[in-house]
């Protein structure tokens, strides 16, 4: 129950998720500044646009621009979002990015018909093209993604049997074209999780199979974004998706003002308090998320960023 | 490790801890009408006011008036605080009050200094006359508290062994007047705490004193809240206070901004979807919450209210 990694990596997606959502406009050097702060935190892993249609996400219009402009950190990789070859295309145009294929599944039906005009079969029936498409443009893939893993606004719970499921799917799928998936993202996309169900999903997934690794993608629509983590934490679990002070939001018109990621700068202390290394300098990361609420312009809802580090008072007090 | 209580009980503190901190004037129909709004929701235990110099804090200068006006529910206590004999005096002439003498002590020295100019001896040594005090009033004692009991902006870290020494010396303190003190209250004042540190204070309490019901204040400082709330779950504690919407925020200037009390709600959420039984209604408390914004007149920092109870939503889907 308590396997707490010595080391957790860190998933940036502040920069995406939060330029993509806010309604701006927010200047492109603006956004680089931040994408450049936070590459010197000593975060590794940043995710820094989407190339989607600007038509509907005007945030993501100028995504090419931000990419050009970025001063590259060693050792940081930089990371896109996109949801067609449209998109890929647009993301293969700049060397300085790291792509990775991820095959995403939804594990709600009801939200998969409602975003994708899909059924469950036929989203499965996809998956074989989508990775066609990654081998023939030379993108590695070696993740999977699920979506609502943990619950869905529109379906309700979501049996863990069911990510298991996927997961194996996806897997066979991936292996007749001999590739394979040997990791997994699990999303709590509309915040349904709570820590035991954490642990339920985690401990399914890891019995079935037992050779991958996982990351968690938690939102913190109902405030248990960091007690979710510690649940994964301590089931071992060593990769988490983040957004710096908390950037995003929640997409979904019914919840209206709600959080989005879990905060990078609360998470990382989390872990430092608890004696797990994550890479980043806290102070210098607070030092972001107070940026990018400069950015914004408005109150964003990560804590620390107002509370201090404790490294940083046990310094002071001596 | 995981000894999950069946049953939890919330010691609301958000009309105390925020009509005390808020810049206002707030009308005191309006602190009535969150107070009674409370009391409907099954919360059994709402703290209303603190009986202070009201030019110290003019939020409390209508506290006489606001418990005058409340609509006593049945089942409900209705408590209050205060730091001196005239707030006492004060208090006791509301018989509509639950009044109970609790007897607090700080772990850290240098907060007791600054706040109170005492030594850690000097502290107790004062312990007596309080406990006098409250005999003479008829008013009951069985209760000690410890303040920045998980660290201290001016401490520091602070040993678990330091918030035994306390308990067992108040303890000894109340039994040479034959008061049996068998619960205490453990206070994150500052935010210091962590998951791993909460199961430490009170795992070293719990050896020491296997004979006391242990409660939890746990501030959200730097967003742990939470975290540390489910770590005092599993390690079965099962009192808490909490703070409608996370009203109140936090009283050190140095920590401008930062948030204050761990927030009812999502407490309630967390509880509700391990299967603890609160005996408290999420939806209507999410409405109080709603209200608590309203009256204030700006955005409080719980979730729930924006991202909706799951309960509702599981209904809603049918």
């Amino acid at each position: 129950m308590n396997d707490l990694p010595a080391r957790v990596h860190i998933h940036e997606e502040g920069p995406r998720e939060g330029f993509q959502i806010e309604p701006g406009p927010i200047a492109t050097a603006r956004k680089v500044e931040l994408i450049d702060a936070l590459a010197r935190t000593g975060l590794d892993h940043i995710q820094v646009v989407s190339f989607v249609n600007p038509k509907r996400v005007p945030g993501m219009a100028d995504a090419d621009e931000v990419v050009a402009a970025l001063t590259p950190v060693e050792g940081v990789q930089y990371s896109a979002l996109w949801l067609n070859q449209q998109g890929l295309l647009r993301a293969l145009a700049h060397p300085g990015l790291t792509l990775e294929g991820k095959l995403t599944l939804y594990a709600s039906p009801a939200f998969l018909m409602k975003n994708q005009n899909r059924t469950p079969d036929e989203q499965l029936a996809a998956q074989p093209e989508l990775l066609r498409m990654y081998l023939h443009y030379g993108v590695p893939v070696r993740s999977g993604f699920v979506t609502a893993a943990f619950g869905c606004n529109f379906e309700g719970d979501i049996p863990p049997a069911r990510v298991v499921e996927l997961i194996t799917r996806q897997r066979e799928i991936a292996r007749e074209q001999d590739v394979v998936l040997d990791h997994f993202g699990l999303a709590d996309t509309m915040g349904w999780a709570n820590p035991q169900l954490v642990r339920r999903v985690v401990g399914a997934v890891r019995d079935a199979h037992p050779d991958i690794s996982l990351s968690l993608h938690l939102h913190d629509t109902r405030g248990l974004g960091l007690a979710n983590a510690l649940a994964g934490l301590e089931m071992g679990v060593d990769r988490f998706d983040t957004a710096v002070a908390g950037l995003g939001g929640c997409p979904f018109a019914a919840l209206k003002g709600a959080a989005g990621n879990i905060c990078t700068e609360d998470f990382v202390l989390l872990c430092e308090e608890m004696g797990i290394d994550t890479g980043v300098d806290l102070d210098a990361l607070i030092e972001c998320a107070r940026l990018a609420e400069d950015i914004v312009g408005h109150p964003l809802p990560g804590k620390v960023k107002a509370g201090g580090s404790l490294s940083a008072m046990r310094r002071r007090i001596g």
